[in-house]
């Protein structure tokens, strides 16, 4: 999907609570607006917004002096994430349906915030977030994608939503490569974050070598352009990847919260609800 | 007061609706957008919002192509309230203090939809308004000062709000020098716009020397600024006044609708509703 008049006043919202989370100072948060107003006049509205957002991560990451802002941050989801594993695994295998509990886990390990200050507040955040409607659920025709597929690449999205992947992919039963971006933007996974998250001990960590907070084909490497294109399965997380992926012919399961009234009306869906589904169905 | 780190999302929505109500194409919406950007690129956020506006709304012009974007519907909001004149009249005549009918009734021409199809409709958008609540209602301290005054400036606003100042002004029954805007800029009450609306059989039309949808002294003309330093009353209509002149010395009574969160939070007062006050309250 391309840019929506309404995505850059969600660019400078972003820019401050980013400088926010930063502890920038006013004089900062000034300069990250006013820089953003500069991405936004050289914005290319025919592209997807997470493409457009690279640009305005950059300003960001610059004014702020920093290379990766999120880093800090990352390394804590990823810890507070994993110190839920064990008891997430337990909750998974003792649902009557594993890999239905752990999809719905993997959906709402987009939603969580991992900055909560206890473990026991992080497990009540995954039980609410568990409590999100599903306004897509075409788990039937995962099911006989699964069964069909030799292998799966999926596409990760945010830390601390890796250790749900990997909960996920451990009842998927299938080899899997797992794609993380090509470097640090926003508090999307890297190689790095995949693997504290240990991921790589349950699939092959594949880089899409391309830093956008999505999946830019054109824009990704040879090798992954040619993963994706004979991957028989493709499970993306978080809608950034769907923004991006939203538009290509081949057959994808999505899995994520629809986060945005520009994705909500663009799937006719409402806001704030779960989406697990597919845009281009002709697998069947 | 200054601009906040919230306002120029505020001016990116502006410069879509103010495109929107022009029928702008996609295409031209877009280099508004991209406009807009540039502004915010520039902005001086030591200034109040509505100078920084001034370029706003010329990038807005420029793009548009026109070079008073909001001439018909100025127009077309004066001739509104105008049909309305005879019927307001009489309401504020029945009232047990005609006064203080007429300062409701002022406050409350800020806030109506002049585009909407018959006077009918309108009426009831004037009912609507008036049950708006004051979160501040200096009455008393207003009528002390209008005993006191030999003669009022009174700082005008938008166009058809007009009509209700002129009804506001035949009540206060003395002097009035009408301060207008020095260029057209939004709907904003040019000499032009206050004539349509007949205030200048009931008052002095002065010009501010200036086009921001706000009094910027130090930008006005000097004829104005002795006006305004010399007026022993000031009356100011609209939040774009009160925005620009909210960290004035001069006792000033401000009539507005409270119309966005950063002038909520700078008065501690709630969203959408109305102000009848001042902020420095030497005069007593």
């Amino acid at each position: 999907m391309k840019m929506h008049l309404d995505c850059p006043s969600c660019f400078l919202n972003q820019a401050i609570r980013t400088g926010g989370l930063l502890n920038c100072s006013d004089s900062c948060l000034w300069e990250m607006v006013k820089g953003c107003g500069q991405v936004i006049s050289q914005v290319n509205e025919d592209l997807p917004p997470p493409q457009n957002a690279v640009a305005l991560y950059d300003m960001i990451a610059e004014k702020a002096g920093v290379k990766d802002p999120f880093y800090k941050l990352k390394k804590e989801s990823t810890a507070h994430a994993l110190s839920l594993y064990p008891e997430l695994k337990r909750k998974i295998k003792g649902h009557k349906d594993s890999l239905e509990a752990a999809l719905r886990f993997a959906a709402c390990g987009n939603v969580i915030d991992y900055g909560i200050s206890s473990d026991f507040d992080l497990l009540k955040e995954v039980e609410k977030a568990l409590a999100t409607r599903f306004s897509m659920w075409e788990y039937d025709a995962f099911l006989k994608g699964l069964s069909k597929t030799d292998w799966i690449l999926y596409l990760g999205d945010n830390c601390g939503e890796t250790v749900f992947d990997r909960l996920l992919i451990e009842e998927l039963q299938k080899p899997v490569k797992y794609a993380v971006r090509g470097g640090p933007i926003i508090n999307d996974v890297t190689e790095e974050d995949a693997r504290d998250a240990g991921l790589h001990q349950v699939a092959e960590i594949v880089s899409t070598g391309y830093r956008a907070p999505g999946i830019v084909l054109k824009e990704c490497s040879d090798t992954f352009r040619e993963l994706f294109a004979s991957a028989p399965m493709v499970i993306s997380k978080g809608q950034g990847n769907f923004e991006t992926l939203s538009d290509d012919d081949r057959d994808i399961f999505f899995i994520f919260k629809i986060k945005c009234k520009v994705v909500s009306n663009f799937l006719d869906l409402p806001l704030n609800t779960m989406f697990l589904g597919r845009t281009n169905a002709q697998a069947g």
